[in-house]
């Protein structure tokens, strides 16, 4: 295993103990090692904005406590959800007094965790409600869509409608809508090492590549021979365009998302081709992210993510480019 | 070669292709394919800031045009240095009636085309001064240190030196300080994979790490045991600091660049024994900057870079954390 750590056991606390060395505006939580939150948030009463789930997604989950994303994140082990009590801290850490929102994947113990402590949050005065990532389009055996990258449109939008000072209704319905509006779709090329295991989880045969792919070192729904890049971008495009009510004349925002071993330079041909084919359904691209927003460990490939836009959620999706942060 | 490409051969222009319909704050020269600008400059007559070098690097250098690093770059083939006239398309670009500083690395070939540019510039009345990276500290048989991800810092110094009017002797004055000022060494845990090629350029061996690597796929000087992630750390941290001459109670600011295909997570490790390790010679961190800044396509791997800092260099790094982007 060529990586740089140390005790496998010890990655992601070691990993918390730099990344805060290294951004003083975030803080953890006095009362829990695993909560972080903003140090600054500043004292307008306004919806609280969280999120979490396992670790091995940088900048997912951490990386978004800034302003108008998130205001805190519960942080698990590598691929693991992490306790109630966990997400309760982070609740409390982002509570202002007009409910906290709490912007999640769709995976079973993160589902579980989170609506423990919703209650807990409840007896304790605390409203939360919450919207649930589920953007992925390749079918599952459990009938569920997972979360896939489409997270980080969720929380762009839902921490600029808790800024503009929206009510917790208001939030939660726009979110609502903006997951409704988006599809996501992701391919591997190679599987990711867990360092407390030490081995890939599975093999991607080499000519070959995974598509449907998670986000934790699960293997795609159907294995393809290795294609161009550009023909990839049909294959995943055709999975979302098939599954979304897109219409010629909408517009629309992309995330293309490295999985954490792939090259930016492979993420903007993969881009290339999508904003041809998105421009020969006449569909317009509003705003593009191309980046390793939402990555598996050291996964090879990437995530695809389509939202239909309308006034609401354009405004939401700039707001922060308006702004000095 | 597991890589999400088309042709081997147009992989430069395909990621170039994507990259402006992803950034439209970033336009592509009208009289060269190959030199990538401002947008919206601004009309204020300063001093413009180039860079430039072979692709595989990102975000350097295309990644870094934006308001107050650099104002244009010379984009080459996958480790290739751009010919001349590219350069020169790149100070046409950049020069708004002040002089155009130059910041590159120090390689054979970018050195013999910066400077057949700056004469063809000059016999068009611009004037182009230049600094040279070459904060590596691994010894190298041609005596010359190269540039590693300290062209970075570079970038932030003399964006934000001419974006605050100084003149061009000022930015060229600057930026030598800033250099003379800095230390960078590399660790390399895999070889990448150059697409033309299609295989690895060398073999670490596995439970191996080659120290004092390059930006350019090359071998370390050093083959080292694979060691924890704190072991790392101290070596790399040991070269520097043997080179350098900072003294107990400077203040330095750091960067921790992952090679590509290296986990944020690993980095951060790194970066935590690497503060403590600063923290024990008494040397105070002023900003630290953690990431995939300067890549060597899909090499595992970090580099570090230490900046002792000075009461201009401190207000110039911090300089765009106060201006709305």
């Amino acid at each position: 295993m060529q990586k740089i750590i140390n005790n496998p056991k010890l990655v992601v606390n070691e990993m918390l103990s730099g990344f805060v060395k290294c951004h003083p505006g975030v803080v953890v939580s006095p009362e829990d090692p695993r909560v972080f939150s903003l140090r600054s948030p500043g004292r307008t009463p306004r919806v609280g904005v969280v999120s979490g789930g396992g670790s091995g997604h940088y900048p997912a989950f951490i990386g978004y406590v800034r302003p108008y994303m998130l205001d805190a994140v519960a942080v698990g082990e590598i691929f693991r959800a992490p306790p109630a009590e966990t997400f309760l801290h982070a609740f409390r850490a982002a509570d202002r007094g007009k409910g906290v929102i709490c912007l999640h994947g769709n995976y079973a113990l993160d589902n579980s965790s989170v609506c423990r402590a919703i209650e807990l949050a409840r007896q304790e005065g605390i409203e939360v409600r919450r919207v649930i990532a589920n953007d992925d389009v390749a079918p599952h055996k459990d009938a569920n869509s997972r979360g896939l990258a489409g997270e980080v449109f969720l929380w762009k939008i839902g921490g600029a409608a808790a800024a503009r000072g929206m009510s917790l209704d208001e939030v939660e319905t726009v979110c609502r809508r903006a997951m409704a509006s988006m599809r996501s779709i992701g391919v591997g090329l190679s599987a990711c090492t867990i360092p407390e295991v030490g081995v890939p989880n599975f093999d991607v045969v080499e000519g070959t590549m995974e598509v449907g792919i998670g986000h934790h070192g699960d293997p795609g729904i159907t294995t393809y021979k290795l294609r161009p890049a550009a023909e990839i971008a049909d294959l995943l495009m055709a999975e979302i365009l098939r599954d979304a009510d897109f219409r010629a004349g909408d517009d629309v925002s992309v995330l293309v998302s490295g999985l954490g071993a792939t090259t930016q330079m492979e993420l903007f041909i993969l881009f290339d081709r999508i904003s041809e084919i998105l421009k020969g359904e006449r569909l317009k691209i509003y705003r593009s992210y191309v980046g390793n927003y939402f990555t598996s460990l050291d996964m090879r490939g990437a995530t695809v993510t389509v939202m239909r836009m309308d006034q609401e959620l354009r405004e939401l999706l700039r707001y922060h480019e308006n702004v000095c942060l």
